[in-house]
């Protein structure tokens, strides 16, 4: 599993509309092949600032999903709102406790 | 809830008992008030970086294991492992899908 961080810092003027469209992006995601789950963290010494974390079956299913239409659309609504983006994906070594067993 | 991002860069010949270390550790934390899992991450473009994630339901439950014995005992057996860290605290305003009903 990876998990993918991507850092954003919003606009002061954008941040209900960034957390709306996100709230509709998650359901778009949802459907992709190997998308496990979504968290968005804010940043509690900065709200503007967030981290959103996609969590993946392989890295390739990542992939996939980045170079897709829908991706494509989701980022470019959003784009106007992020002042500063950053994106880091990380392999999953432990996760604690085991909330479900994997399908293979 | 509340995710606490504890980002480590480890000495190039301590990554194996940086692992180990966690993998013990993870069972210590896991008994603490509103622990609720941890996830640890590896950079994929740095092996030796890494981030540990813990998950809990409330700051303060956060804090008072930040405070505790255990906490001290166990950074203090791997800080020589570690070259750089640092710590954020982020709020999770959304997590999807939901796998577990909260308790209140």
């Amino acid at each position: 599993m990876v998990a993918v961080f991507f850092t954003v810092r919003v606009r002061d003027q954008g941040r209900e509309r960034f957390l709306e469209g996100l709230r509709k992006r998650a359901r778009l995601v949802d459907k992709r092949k190997g998308f496990e789950k979504i968290d968005v963290l804010q940043d509690q010494k900065d709200p503007n600032r967030f981290v959103v974390l996609t969590w993946w079956a392989d890295y390739q299913d990542f992939v996939a999903w980045q170079q897709s239409d829908e991706f494509a659309i989701a980022h470019s609504r959003s784009s106007e709102l992020m002042a500063e983006t950053n994106l880091e994906v990380f392999n999953v070594v432990l996760s604690e406790p085991v909330t479900e067993q994997p399908a293979d």
